[in-house]
C-alpha cells in the first residue's frame, strides 16, 4: 500500500467514525470511500482497530497538551491564543472525532483501549504548561494549575462540541476566529496574575 | 400505569440511554430495569420514543438556562455559583444522558426531534441572563452576552463529560464542590465588570 493510499484510508476512517462511529463502519466502508481495494486496508493496517490506532495517533499528535511545550517563547496571550486556534481549527476540521470515539470508549473495548489516559495526558500537559506560566509569574497563583488547564480545554472542546455535535452554526473562518477569541479574552482575563 | 411505575421508567430509561444511547436501548429492557411489565411501557408512554421524550422533559425542567430567570434576586456571583453547582450536580447524576443523546440525535432522527434547539434554547437563556447583568452594570459590556453565556455553558458541560465520558475521577461531593468553585472563580474573574 502506497503512503498516498494508507492516508486516503486515514482520511476515510476519520470521517467515517466522526459520522457514525468506529463500532458501525466496516473495513468495507473504509476501502471504498477511501476508493482503494479492502485487502489493501489489511495489508496496510492489520485490521480495523490498526487503522483506528492510525487516526488516533494522528490527532493525538496534533492536541495542544504536547504542542504546549513547542510554545516557551510565547506570551502568554499568543501562546494560549494559538492553542485554542489550533485546538477548535483541527476539531472543526475532524467534526467531533475525538469526542464521539471517547463515547464509544466506554462500550467497546477495542476503542478503550487506545483512549487508555489520553485525555488525562493531554490537561496533566496543559496544567504542566500552566504550572511554569505561575512559576514565571504570569497565571494567578490562588488557583491550582490543573484548574486553569481545565477551564482552557472546556472552552475550546465545548466549542467544537457545540458546532460539530449539538448543531450551532460554525459561521465563517473569520467568525470562527473572532468567537474563539472573544473566548480567549474571557479566559485570560480570569487566569492572568495582576490585573 | 401508577405514578411512581411511570417514574421507574423514566429512571430505568435515563441510566439506560446514558449507559448504551437510545438506539440499543429496547423497550423490554426498559420494562426489566423498572421492573414493571413492557406492556405497561406501552400503555404508559405510547412508545419508547415516548419515554424519550418524558427524560427530556425532565432534564429540560432542570437545565440552568431555564433556572436562570428563577435567580433575579441574587448577586452575579451567587447566580452564577448556584447555576453551576446545579448544572453539574444534575449532570453527573445522570452520566452524561444529554451528551449522548445528542450524538445520537445526529444519525436517528426520533432523537434529534426531541433535541430540536433545545441547547440552543437553553444558551440562549443564558446569554439574556448575561445581558440583563450587563445592563446592570455586573458583567463586562464589551463582550458579546452570547460569549459570556457560552463560556460558562463550557465550564460545566465539559466538567460533566470528563467525569462521565473521559474517565476522569469526580472524587467526592465536596470536592466537586471545590473544582466547581475554582472554575467559576476563574469564569467570574474575567466576566466581571470594573475589576
Amino acid at each position: 500500500m502506497s503512503g498516498s493510499a494508507a492516508s486516503r484510508v486515514v482520511d476515510a476512517a476519520a470521517e467515517l467514525f466522526a459520522e457514525r462511529g468506529y463500532q458501525a463502519t466496516t473495513t468495507r466502508q473504509l476501502a471504498e470511500r477511501a476508493g482503494v481495494n479492502e485487502v489493501s486496508v489489511f495489508r496496510g493496517f492489520g485490521n480495523k482497530q490498526g487503522v483506528l490506532a492510525a487516526v488516533v495517533g494522528r490527532v493525538v499528535a496534533e492536541q495542544p497538551g504536547r504542542a504546549a511545550s513547542e510554545l516557551t517563547g510565547l506570551s502568554l496571550r499568543e501562546a494560549v491564543t494559538a492553542l485554542a486556534q489550533r485546538e477548535v481549527t483541527n476539531g472543526l476540521r475532524d467534526g467531533g472525532l475525538m469526542t464521539r470515539l471517547a463515547f464509544e470508549a466506554r462500550t467497546v473495548p477495542e476503542v478503550a483501549e487506545l483512549f487508555a489516559g489520553g485525555p488525562q495526558a493531554n490537561l496533566a500537559a496543559m496544567a504542566a504548561f500552566f504550572a511554569d506560566r505561575q512559576r514565571a509569574g504570569q497565571v494567578r497563583p490562588d488557583l491550582a494549575a490543573e484548574t486553569v488547564a481545565e477551564a482552557f480545554f472546556s472552552l475550546t472542546s465545548s466549542f467544537v462540541i457545540m458546532r460539530t455535535v449539538l448543531g450551532f452554526e460554525a459561521g465563517s473562518d473569520a467568525q470562527v476566529e473572532q468567537s474563539v477569541a472573544g473566548l480567549v479574552e474571557l479566559f485570560l482575563s480570569g487566569a492572568e496574575a495582576h490585573r
